[in-house]
């Protein structure tokens, strides 16, 4: 049935219709029927789009540079797609109405989709939001996906973790915090930028920041592959040194730290090549593959917590159970937790989908 | 075992030793073993604290309103906790030095207990992190509750919704999108107050709330419990009559609109006034029991969901056979959608907690 009703979208949605993309991902964001069926029918189409992550504290200037960065992806003659998931980006509606009007124009460039990811309900967390419209984005045919996160909490990393490529965004004015920088924004950085580089405190906290993945050592360790050698004993040609010597240098990978100055598009250039590089990097050292291979791991593991809510909490004869057990749980004769032991006791057929 | 382990810890709680608040919500925030049992242990112990949220945009000064109410709660003779799932609140340490330093003599005071709920693992959400720390501070016999997030995602208003009273905190610069403020988020309010009063625009943005809430009329109904009818034709005395018209008030709640100015501890009394109208409200109107009802049942299928994934993903075995499904992911001969499904229909045993 939802094949039928979805025919249409499916045909739409091939044929690069704008439209059928928008319609595409409210479908899949909302997880209404036939939601599964177009997401596995794509599945084989994953892979093409580049996913870059945009992270760092409020008011780093995050969304500023998105659009740099979505406008010189579109003057090399690539799609984009922004999912903003931070709640103070103006992508979501949350910060100045200036902000807004400066992205305007990529806002309507064709070959620009934007999307906000704020409102998602309950089914399902942000991650998996982020995924599942990165991955009808990319099934699309879009080139590039810029995720916008704040850097804060954990789900926020959580998100972060979707990306290929992550970009830490930091201003100056982060500078007398960066010992107390979140540990997990360290460890999610691929590539670190110091934006509102006019502003005093830049070269210092550049320098800070270069220090400390010096210091750190590990940095580049962290993205090896766990077995990828190459003997270079056993390589006579010259091309083949030159082609073993590329893949060792591809295997290590430290953050650079560039600096940026959104508001007047200045240093995005080099991110773009930053961007490239990573990828490449990514490629050559089997990382790549890693990443989306973890990435498809996790999408199960969010799909399975998926079907048991859906298949627990839209079942009416548990729904009744429960309400019955209230009137022990108001007066403290059970707790949440021997309630939960005993619905899950309960309900073998309909977890395991055998009903 | 986990008995053994929290003796001394829930002995410590159980005679008000701040450390063993600390401790304990720290075991139970991780899951670490035996928040279970401790939770459990201290279930008949809920319903004391007063729950109060307060939600708004980025910037609307939350942080700072949450200090003055706190000192007025601490001058009346009552304790505290805060809990900050705001990631721009000062309180997770999201925001300028400046705010911290203000907010240091509530940090330092005894009576006053602050945490911050940004950094919950992938375990649960944050509204059922935020749920469960609660429970802990009630239980410790805390009287008063602040829950501060951002209230622009849906997990955040999730997160609001743990809440008995919901404070929504707005400025004049938010006047002009006040036709696009999130429904959500005028849907959970019980309080409106517009901070930062002293600015251009106070008084036109508490105006278009007023004849908002005074548009929708039905603002005060949905706070009305189905059936709790009283019938006015079978009272005789006056002092009956005066008792069924206080009830019959009691069943109308319209959000007041208040005026605060934080920075200068503007408005607070106000402020403290209306939560304890409030509370009287839900709990004369039988409101109270509704949502604490509600929140009970949540709190069941929090554990639920949270006992299938540790069943699921701490299981050795399970583990290795989607290991050794990645392949087919990856080749796109399976989709996530069909390996979830298999996964599901293979743990019978695991997910009933009968193996």
């Amino acid at each position: 049935m939802t094949t039928f009703t979805h025919q249409r979208l499916l045909s739409d949605f091939a044929a690069g219709k704008k439209a059928a993309l928008a319609r595409a991902i409210s479908i899949v964001e909302n997880h209404r029927a036939g939601f599964e069926e177009l997401l596995a029918t794509w599945h084989p189409l994953l892979g093409h789009a580049r996913r870059i992550g945009l992270t760092g504290p409020p008011g780093a200037g995050k969304s500023t540079l998105a659009t740099c960065i979505t406008r010189a992806f579109r003057a090399r003659g690539l799609t984009v797609g922004i999912i903003a998931v931070d709640p103070t980006s103006p992508f979501t509606g949350g910060a100045l109405l200036g902000d807004r009007i400066r992205m305007e124009d990529i806002a309507l460039d064709p070959g620009v989709y934007i999307r906000s990811l704020a409102t998602r309900g309950s089914l399902g967390g942000l991650s998996a939001a982020t995924r599942e419209t990165c991955d009808v984005l990319d099934a699309f045919g879009v080139d590039r996906i810029l995720i916008e996160t704040v850097g804060v909490g954990q789900s926020e990393l959580d998100v972060a973790r979707t990306a290929d490529t992550n970009l830490v965004v930091l201003v100056p004015e982060s500078g007398d915090s960066i010992q107390t920088l979140k540990a997990g924004l360290m460890e999610i950085a691929d590539i670190f930028t110091v934006n509102k580089a006019d502003r005093p405190g830049a070269d210092r906290l550049r320098n800070e920041l270069e220090v400390m993945l010096g210091m750190r050592g590990g940095a580049a360790m962290r993205n090896m592959p766990a077995h990828h050698g190459v003997d270079l004993s056993r390589n006579t040609s010259a091309r083949q040194v030159r082609a073993a010597a590329a893949v060792l240098e591809s295997e290590q990978w430290t953050p650079p730290v560039l600096r940026t100055v959104a508001a007047k598009d200045e240093g995005t250039d080099a991110l773009i090549e930053a961007f490239d590089r990573h990828f490449g990097y990514l490629e050559a050292s089997g990382t790549l593959r890693d990443r989306r291979r973890m990435r498809l791991r996790e999408r199960v593991v969010e799909v399975v917590e998926d079907k048991v809510r859906r298949r627990l909490w839209t079942d009416t004869a548990t729904n009744q159970w429960l309400e019955g057990r209230l009137a022990d749980l108001e007066s403290g004769v059970s707790t949440p937790f021997s309630i939960a032991s005993e619905l899950l006791a309960r309900s073998t057929n309909l977890l395991t989908g055998t009903s």
